[in-house]
């Protein structure tokens, strides 16, 4: 093989692939980029077995061919390439030769005659939306997802699709994450569970523009995500979802109306008062126009009160303040609404039509 | 004590004392922050007995008095905290009450009656110097420190004034750094030996501004660092500090001029192929108009060639890549001159009038 590329270009397509390399494996094609050559274009892959990236990058073929490379060297030495065009050739030894201006590389590599590349994903029910939104979706909706490995499902998010709504939902057994989309066209429905770290790959690779179409592709077993050059191609977590509806209600006491960006100050403030060994709640007090914060533990107390706008009972109420934090923080508006039913029972933050619901459990709090 | 002031002087003052606030230990004292209010003056101070530091800070007493808080607690509320105006409370239990807009906090505290005040230093002894001056010639000689506690006098920089010329001498067993710096004026001659963390400590502290001066004042035991509103004084190391006049030569039988930059990005490069495991020097040939430079691991090779500008013998020589790296990385100028004696021999990088020198020992390689 003997390729020539730009380093942007070259760079930028490692960058991408990068993100199926493992990094724990001692299995060498599993840490490895192939750089796979025909007469017509440049492909650089890495496959982890859960994940698999294949890119498309710009450059001059002069002999095609294919060679696997270590991720993390051919990494580091592009990067430290001057800005300029760079020469890849190998040899009958599986060695590369790298050039650019006037320095010389060699470093090892393998045939790539073993290596796994992506799977083929059928393009039967597939739906298109922006990178933006898809982005935007994966953030408000990720924090949510459950790092245990015991409850492989709940690693995971749906995406569910019915006509043009598409509706992503995290959850992790204390609280549930729900965003719906409005897509430009209705699809075939489909109901698939992708996991988590694939949605983090994926959003860390997209460029996130409102213009950028983005395409997924599911079968059984996989999903596809295709935009611009590069495919991402993962499996899909297998089981049935939670059954999250019969956990929904639209029933209330409590609703108030609350600036956010002064509620998520409070409660950030008051998790400094939260030790690991010591997990005490923040415990609401909503009284007519004003809610009551109080936190107190071994290191310190804080009491703080802002107003709102509330309707029907007064209430105590005690919650993690990280699950409210990590809620508000991906809420857009300036004043949500919160409602409650009891000390017991889910509190839910969502706005009128629905395309947020963040339900969180409250803590118990001493009466 | 009761005081107010803005978030942002509290912050800053903070911010400054910090830096003297121990991470380790398990002593309360040495882990806070003291606010001492006289009727006149509202004063942070902390100290981890080899660095002492304090600031005044801008604010209205209402009551004199003083409280030793937990200092990361009180960084982490304060920070918190919106931009207004904090009032701090004491009560007779030692416990403080903050006070924000609608946020109250209280955190317990102690009397501060045996806090560790900064030891006195006489004034007799001073220079007097900007404050950029100082911050760059300690970047500029820093890296060079030796880590090892059992060499504790590697683990500082001589600091020595003769005349208007301060010269600054880092060095651990493999190479010396020397800058000197002229003073605007003539001072009394001094010698000290400044440990490197106080001076990371300060360089971190000060603004940096051309404008801004900053005086040292020291003792036998101590140096005092004097700015703006706040003091720092750290113990010197004790001992003789190694004579470094009979390392260093004029005579060469290799010198050659070459581009920094280019020289930097090679050998940072070549870094790329050096293992822990298996450290491998990078090998220049320097030979009429090119150096070429060669390294070669079991991770793979690298060779490169660089123009120059030589007088004298050809050379083949091994360096540690980090060494030239760490020196070339803090000169400003577009070119080097290098000098060098034989392959065994220290090699120097200095300019014209010697106001930097960095002598660096090579590595030996096969013939």
């Amino acid at each position: 093989m003997k390729i020539s590329c730009t380093k942007s270009s070259l760079m930028n397509g490692i960058n991408i692939v990068s993100k199926a390399v493992s990094t724990k494996s001692t299995m060498t094609n599993l840490q490895c980029i192939l750089i796979e050559s025909s007469l017509s274009e440049i492909r650089l892959i890495a496959n982890d077995i859960e994940l698999g990236i294949e890119t498309v990058i710009e450059g001059t073929i002069t002999e095609a061919g294919k060679i696997a490379l270590d991720a993390k060297l051919l990494n580091d030495i592009v990067r430290k390439l001057p800005e300029s065009e760079i020469i890849i050739e190998t040899n009958a030894n599986c060695q590369a030769n790298i050039r650019c201006e006037r320095s010389k590389f060699n470093i090892p590599g393998t045939s790539g005659d073993d290596f796994n590349y992506l799977p083929e994903v059928e393009k039967n029910k597939y739906i298109s939306l922006s990178q933006f939104t898809l982005k935007e979706v994966i953030r408000q909706t990720i924090f949510s997802i459950s790092d245990q490995e015991n409850t492989k499902i709940m690693t995971g998010e749906l995406f569910e699709v019915n006509g043009d709504v598409l509706k992503v939902v995290s959850l992790d057994g204390h609280r549930i994450s729900i965003r719906k989309v409005q897509l430009k066209e209705s699809f075939e429905g489909m109901k698939v569970i992708v996991p988590g770290k694939t949605l983090n790959d994926v959003s860390k690779i997209l460029t996130g523009g409102v213009e950028d179409e983005i395409r997924l592709y599911v079968t059984d077993k996989h999903i596809l995500f295709e935009f611009e050059q590069t495919k991402v191609v993962s499996r899909l977590l297998e089981g049935e979802f939670y059954r999250i509806e019969q956990m929904l209600s639209n029933d209330y006491e409590t609703k108030f109306t609350i600036n956010k960006k002064e509620f998520l100050d409070c409660i950030d403030r008051s998790s400094l008062f939260i030790k690991e060994s010591d997990k005490k709640p923040i415990i609401m007090n909503i009284e007519s126009s004003n809610i009551y914060l109080k936190i107190d533990s071994s290191l310190g107390s804080m009491n703080e009160e802002i107003e709102i706008k509330k309707e029907g009972k007064d209430l105590k109420i005690g919650f993690n303040p990280k699950f409210l934090m990590d809620a508000l923080r991906v809420i857009d508006d300036e004043e949500v609404d919160v409602y409650m039913v009891n000390a017991k029972s889910p509190c839910f933050i969502r706005n009128e039509d629905n395309s947020y619901i963040y339900l969180i459990l409250p803590v118990s709090i001493a009466a």
